[in-house]
């Protein structure tokens, strides 16, 4: 995954164990627009929130990432490591450590490795380069996950042809004490920076915080996007001709970054993605939603294949949304379970479980109340994902 | 356990397997001042919605209750049921309807099979007695609970012995679609209604409120005190005497009862109490114990011995509590592991490690940013607790 006027590199940093990418770099050649979306977690670690402040400050030129550390909970020490990992950065590439971001991600509480990191940062530096692409990024920011979790989309604006691409890694904590989701957006599109704000911080919401794997928030998320405007292009803004384009380009490619990571999910057999509709409002309905695809017993129940609708409703019922338990209807896919509170009869058991027993199914829930509608996707809860977390440390 | 003025029987009415009690019946022989707590989740049971308006009509003379159907989503004719079994009741006692409350624990969303359920109510008035105690209502309710959890305590006032007997089952929606947590306390003390209500409402937050096995609320929560006043006391008010004896004894009661229950969670493998300090209000504090009792990855690091502190810092941040990172304490029983929101460092890990070993222990996290503090209970997420929610009904 090329894109113009961006340099990519990835070295091992003895971080993580001998053989595995732990560091990586994007270079933009021209400074680049930035936007970001990070943790709302009160605990946040170092490299969250100095890379907060710098995209708040102006254009960037680059990102160095690690994995293996998530250098959070590590207090003075740890702001100090993520301002000298940046400085270095700056000094080889001879820019303003202003202009260089860094993220983290991996084990909680732990020192960054620096005498080992910093001696990694002019080889990764010199490895820059044009032709490996977005994917070695990638590579080097994959903790447990299974595959590389990345995306490509291309489009055109004042006749010019521009390119979006995309990388992640974990979901919210569906690593254990390796916190973080991370999502690196680039593109050489040139974009207005309020506008790039605005239909980013959206898209994150359709898509990174519409997924959920165990509903607990990591303390080094990090969703960024940089346009750098390397495809020629005038500036992209909301009454751009090519806006519609560019906004149906980037959402569509951070929902399927946001879907790979759920289909990654540690120990998930399942893919579900669960809808209220008629609830009062959207919000109302991403409550519900959320409530159903994190509750402990409707996700043993998909895993277990048992057309449980009971633990549903249940859910619904505390999730402190407003219902009337005698409107409610809920389908699995195609197949009415509940109807107007109650079991739809019939048929519906049998054929209920034939849809559990998909890898692949639709929840939908109808409150009947108002317009309200919300999507949340999720996986199931195995006993793969209690064997990966209780013995991840030892 | 005996209680002066009440009567207790059970019998087999075939809602459950063949030789499994189901039905239960306790009268008193004289009206009693009645309190109770309902659940909150919005989807409620048909014998919560009536009981809860009897509740608060005036005394009460009996209490039936079955259990393997929970009687919830089932609408119009669940509640034509709930009535009927109240009426035969009240009719083969020969008292007002009223003055019966119903209780029902077991699968949502099956109508109750009211043609063996009606045969056995005349049985089961025939059955009452003194004799057989509130211990064969403790084996009726139970559904998939491993053992009866019951206790009594014994106080005085105005030279009147009097006792206190209470027995519970299965924590919130621990049990999959078995829907429930009952609890029913009964004593021959005299008490005014009013002071009744308000500590039995205090002694169920800080017991049946204070413990969580899975975060999930069900739609049939119930805890009921009966207070009949065979003692012959003078009825214990808020300036009685006896009034604080009264009240550690009803508290106790209720926290061993909620602690049976933890005990007695599903795949249940450690017993972990949970203490906030320092928050910013009491509040505060419950709301942050119950964001670490109710993470997936915490307790599956409980489950695994892991001593991962990380995950509890990440559960507090972001429970919405205030917190600032650079301030908090954290220990495993007398172990410190964080302070200052940093590793502790020395040989914490080994001796924190030692501590989950255990199978009780105590976590305590102290904020240090005011006076808040509360304590939550919780046991941890095992192999077992998704073997037996996800194969529950197959």
């Amino acid at each position: 995954m090329k894109v113009k006027g961006f340099l990519f590199s990835a070295v091992e940093a003895a971080i993580k164990k001998p053989g595995r990418l732990d560091l990586a770099l994007i270079q933009s050649l021209q400074p680049a627009t930035a936007a970001a979306v990070f943790t709302t977690n009160s605990v946040k670690a170092a490299p969250v929130l100095l890379s907060r402040e710098r995209v708040a400050l102006g254009p960037i030129r680059a990102l160095v990432v690690n994995s293996g550390n998530a250098n959070a909970c590590t207090g003075r020490q740890g702001m100090e490591d993520a301002l000298e990992t940046t400085r270095l950065v700056a000094r080889y590439l001879e820019i303003n450590e202003e202009e260089v971001l860094v993220a983290s991600t991996g084990v909680i509480g732990q020192p960054l490795p620096m005498d080992r990191l910093s001696v990694a940062l002019h080889p990764l530096v010199s490895a820059l380069s044009n032709d490996a692409g977005l994917d070695v990024v990638a590579q080097a920011i994959m903790n447990t996950d299974t595959f590389p979790q990345m995306g490509c989309r291309q489009g055109m604006a004042d006749g010019k042809s521009y390119t979006i691409a995309g990388i992640a890694k974990g979901a919210g904590m569906i690593m254990p004490n390796m916190a973080t989701m991370l999502a690196f957006v680039v593109t050489d599109a040139a974009v207005e920076l309020e506008w790039l704000e605005q239909i980013f911080t959206a898209g994150c919401d359709l898509s990174f915080n519409a997924i959920t794997v165990d509903g607990d928030t990591s303390t080094n998320d990090t969703a960024l996007i940089l346009a750098n405007g390397a495809a020629g292009n005038e500036p992209l803004g909301g009454h751009s001709e090519g806006a519609p384009e560019f906004v149906a380009l980037l959402n569509d490619l951070l929902l399927s970054l946001a879907l790979q990571i759920v289909r990654d999910g540690e120990g998930a057999t399942k893919f579900v993605s669960i809808t209220v509709t008629g609830a009062l409002n959207d919000l109302q309905a991403k409550k519900g939603a959320k409530a159903i695809a994190n509750s402990s017993l409707v996700k043993t129940a998909f895993y277990g294949q048992d057309a449980n609708w009971g633990r549903i409703l249940a859910a619904i019922g505390y999730s402190g949304v407003t219902v009337d338990q005698d409107q409610i209807d809920l389908h699995f896919d195609d197949v009415q379970m509940v109807k107007n509170g109650l079991f739809a009869g019939g048929d519906a058991e049998a054929r209920g479980s034939e849809v559990l027993r998909r890898k692949e199914f639709c929840v939908t829930v109808d409150l009947k109340l108002g317009m309200g509608c919300a999507t949340v996707y999720t996986s199931d809860l195995s006993h793969d994902y209690v064997s990966i977390n209780a013995d991840y440390r030892t």
